[in-house]
């Protein structure tokens, strides 16, 4: 199996290396080869080639069965020209490959109940993915235009794009605890009268999912009151790219949640959720749980590798309960990005 | 001068009564006369003449200085046609009038730490207010289609309603602590490349307001991460409507807070930001706190009285400082809302 690596600015590159580490110690243990194939992304290709996201990059990961991604963006890029952002480079890979359902668990770690803004009897007991839509809406629709006097974006869903991802949402909740909740603004856009009519017509093949509809207004307010409550959320493009960065805050650390970026086939994109933290890059501080977690997704999703999956996220569990943490988390015994990751490597031999 | 009472559906009648009771109160202290004209909106105006913001309701608050509104909604009204919703009276009262400014002030509590999901140290300190965007963009924007297979809606800024918006949030910044958070999401949308655009623009206009642009997504983090470090945010209406139920989240009681939508002169709709719950209306369990500040801020803002604002704010500081709270609060000596709304009235006289 090939892999292709796409380390990126700031921290990218220390903790896609972690996660590489942790891949080949588990190939190790579980007895399986993978290739590992690295490219340039963000504005490290920028630099390189002009281009965030060179087309020698889209071959590599046309070539590979998954792609292991870090960070892109920070301030050295503020004054690039628009089209060739950082960023950019995000949204061309997702349209690229046609990456249409974009996954985000939130789990919470006992360990890490310091860490988080919420109080610990609120926190305990969350476990949740949120579904989010990642090729249509306002991110991609047309007609979009700009002038001096005024601006139009549009929102357009196709019932093909609601259906897709409204499916891989329902069978997420049926191998998981069996809660879907959809979010939409049914009570504003036509978008979302349509989306919540696909989920009523679609329940009917889900008898054993429960199905709740809720205002993404009333979503913001229920993830902080009552996290717990999820199993998973569906919801569009830009209402999760919101909803989403929110419920990233529950758990007490950005850097130790991952993230899958998947289409119909086992092809996919695994990057933790933490930006590129220019910050601290190069400073052995960086969080390496969120690539590495994001490496326990693409074995699990891309490769139907569920041992190992549940061996790395055990691996990482045991590490944490030990009272080991990175400089981001609060209290624990702080260890750099590589000692935090060999303490991992250690519990998978 | 002449207030609209519309009391609405579930719990609004009771909140706005409370509401009605303390403004009395506080007029007799201050020695105003007050005329109050009561008018139905939302399901209850539904129920009586078959929609939710009649004709005679928009000639009442016409005729009027300011509107205090309860809540609308329920499920009673769950099957009734879309375009005739308890909820459409609130889109129609905003365009009817051109409330195009819509203030959520966000203000911790001491006494209420224990009620908030967030701990105590990140809620300290809290004091922003929330400036919306309320009659443009996605919520009132053409084209809005729908078919079998396909849906549209479309996000129209222009110039003029960004800028009539963004001057009312920096005038708020320099009679606050001088900060504004420009809320966008820039790196995506053409209407947010213009929104930045112009507050850019407007900035050298306020040389005594330090500004800062924040992505919806950051945003959405920062309110739980670190909600005291914001004084003045500034968005448009669907950012504005997600960002500001969930800042709504921070004090721990969506019963406390207030609202107004106003516009250039001095007419606006005050209302408590809880909903009709509907489930507790008639028990004397609500929260009449909400109402009570919306009053408040009807006061000060419509009718310039800054010191009968003040001892309305100050009354209810002291009751729930003196440990009275009510159902929905956590801790403290839970009484009715008539008996609350007494201890305020005590308070004032
Ligand atoms: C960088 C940006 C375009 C992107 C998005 O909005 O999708 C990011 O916020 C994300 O969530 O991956
Ligand atoms: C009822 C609904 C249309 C409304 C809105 O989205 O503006 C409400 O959520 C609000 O914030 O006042």
């Amino acid at each position: 199996k090939r892999i292709a690596v796409l380390p990126g600015d700031g921290i990218g590159p220390e903790v896609t290396q972690a996660a590489v580490d942790v891949v080949k110690a588990t190939a190790k243990r579980f007895h399986h080869e993978f290739e590992f194939h690295y490219a340039a992304i963000g504005g490290a290709a920028y630099d390189a080639v002009g281009e965030p996201l060179p087309d020698q990059t889209i071959e590599v990961c046309a070539a590979s069965d998954a792609v292991l991604l870090g960070s892109v963006g920070g301030p050295k890029w503020d004054q690039v020209a628009p089209e060739v952002r950082p960023e950019k480079s995000l949204l061309a890979l997702r349209k690229q490959f046609n990456l249409y359902a974009n996954l985000r668990p939130v789990k919470a770690h006992e360990a890490l109940q310091e860490a988080s803004p919420l109080k610990p009897e609120i926190v305990e007991g969350t476990d949740f993915v949120i579904v989010r839509e990642l090729t249509g809406g306002l991110y991609f629709s047309e007609p979009r235009k700009k002038t001096e006097d005024s601006a139009v974006d549009t929102l357009v869903y196709t019932r093909k794009e609601i259906e897709r991802i409204v499916e891989t949402a329902f069978q997420l909740a049926r191998s998981r605890n069996g809660k879907l909740t959809s979010v939409d603004k049914a009570n504003v856009l036509a978008s979302s009268k349509l989306w919540r009519e696909i989920v009523e017509e679609m329940r009917t093949g889900y008898p054993d999912v429960t199905v709740e509809h809720m205002l993404v207004d009333a979503a913001a307010m229920q993830l902080i009151k009552e996290p717990s409550s999820f199993d998973v959320i569906v919801t569009e493009n830009l209402f999760g790219d919101i909803l989403s960065d929110e419920a990233s805050m529950i758990t007490g650390s950005l850097g130790m949640l991952p993230s899958a970026s998947v289409r119909d086939d086992s092809f996919g994109v695994y990057e933790p959720i933490h930006g590129s933290a220019p910050d601290i890059a190069g400073q052995g501080k960086a969080n390496p749980a969120g690539a590495i977690l994001s490496a326990a997704m693409l074995l699990k999703q891309s490769f139907g590798l569920t041992a190992e999956a549940q061996a790395i996220e055990d691996a990482v569990e045991r590490v944490l309960k030990d009272g080991y943490t990175t400089a981001d988390l609060k209290g624990g015994r702080v260890l750099s990005t590589e000692q935090w990751t060999a303490k991992v490597i250690e519990e998978l031999d």
